[in-house]
């Protein structure tokens, strides 16, 4: 299929699995001229019927664009495939998407300078189905001026687009962070339903409860990264103590069904270690300190 | 302080630790003539200045009315305030809103019947601030009578009260869950902050970010209920292997700044399990199978 021809910047995307097909697809919507590579060529079968041009090689890919997105599974697989083709990014831009680790991130950029090509860090903060929407969430770092120049052709990904700076790893620090408290969310949830079933509890019986302490969680947060910024935990109205408590009725009762404990046998030592230096009356907060190995 | 006279039921609070002290205030504030005992008898001089009466000892503080609150760390300490006035509790009500597990509830309401006392278990879903006003979330379960009965006192605590059925470990299956959920949830929200800190991000400036997390939670949970509900774990938008690489990404990021890694190891671990038995591609709420012990 034919590009249809207008003063968009054209755009490459590398790596098609289930988010690069959504940011392939909020790219063709808004009108950019879309190549699309990936290792498997299957994958960009739709993309193509949508307008996407699909490149046979990376270095294809690469020279059809000015801007050249790459979203896979983590930095390995972006070094990888770039690598071999990093004389056809020479002069181009590179958004990288993949989610990673600051340090990864940092050592991109500084291979980027090496390979003469501008580097910028995202971090998608929002799952798929919020691509090319207003709820998309995309955290950006790395050179400001690389950011502003593409920030139009970027804000096809949809939603909010925020600039963290110029250090290429704060988005990755973001992003580590970010995703630490949704997957142990997320395991903690699952667990949950674990426990609930056991009891004979059914998911959807327990889900609207679920749902009401995520309601109750930002005011808390908002109490408590006051208190890890100041360095004071109160714990008048809950402190460790009471938690590790709560903890271990949760432990008790999934053992009792046999169920694996070890995510909150792990959360409890940590807690333990605290009231054992006699922090107990303090507030949860507290255990920031405590997670600190070097202490 | 004398009581006023009003045809209001008597209410008896049993522990005054800050939960104990909300909802004693939460009876004043409605009227009820309420008797508090704390075995600090010091924690008692707030509440007595807005009107309520201290009780000497625990039988006095039973005498007094006809339904007996109790509020404490766990069951243990029920017991132990309890069991040497049994013979005070007889054909009064007893309202247990301490949080343990379904199997110390479902015993604590057998002793109650050997006792001859009526016995209602509760658990306060909400925290403490929430008390007395509109968003306090009470469980109730045990004899469908007795809540009943007492549901316009009980009203008091405000907010939604739920009954839950028969069953007298009801409230504490459904409370231990949902605790589950959120102290994993806190913990990851502690490290998270950690994590960001060790990247020299304050927590006010990650803060927004990770309600954000927040709010993506409830439409994922639904997805993931009706998924557990089923058995049927489609992991087309997002698989366990994804979600493996990404909590290794924020293991190696914690790691590299010494911090304790032991809450998202052992979640990653459960991942790694469904990986290596071929189950990669499913979707994450697959993993509440390799939560089971005894698969």
């Amino acid at each position: 299929m034919t590009q249809i021809q207008n003063n968009k910047t054209p755009v490459t995307i590398l790596g098609l699995g289930p988010m690069g097909q959504a940011l392939a697809q909020s790219f063709l919507k808004n009108g950019h001229p879309t190549t699309v590579w990936n290792r498997t060529a299957k994958k960009a079968k739709d993309l193509v019927k949508q307008g996407a041009n699909q490149a046979n090689t990376v270095a294809d890919a690469i020279l059809a664009s000015p801007l050249v997105v790459i979203c896979v599974l983590d930095y390995n697989i972006v070094h990888s495939i770039l690598h071999p083709v990093s004389s056809e990014l020479k002069g181009r831009t590179l958004v990288n998407l993949t989610a990673d680790t600051p340090s990864s991130a940092r050592e991109t950029a500084a291979w980027a300078i090496e390979q003469k090509f501008e580097y910028l860090d995202g971090a998608i903060m929002t799952p798929v189905p919020t691509i090319g929407n207003s709820d998309a969430l995309v955290l950006y770092s790395g050179k400001e001026e690389i950011y502003h120049t593409h920030r139009s052709t970027l804000a096809s990904i949809g939603g909010t687009s925020t600039y963290l700076g110029t250090d290429p790893g704060r988005a990755a620090a973001y992003d580590v962070s970010l995703l630490d408290l949704f997957w142990t969310s997320m395991s903690g949830f699952i667990h949950a339903l674990a426990v609930a079933k056991s009891e004979n509890i059914a998911a959807k019986d327990i889900l609207s409860y679920t749902k009401g302490i995520i309601g109750i969680l930002p005011d808390i947060m908002t109490d408590m990264a006051d208190e890890v910024d100041t360095g004071h935990y109160p714990g008048e109205l809950s402190n460790i103590t009471s938690a590790a408590a709560g903890m271990k009725h949760i432990i008790h009762a999934a053992k009792a069904h046999h169920l694996d404990v070890s995510v909150l046998s792990a959360a409890k030592h940590i807690a333990q270690k605290a009231i054992d230096k006699g922090h107990g009356k303090d507030g949860f907060s507290r255990l920031i300190e405590e997670l600190s190995q070097s202490e």
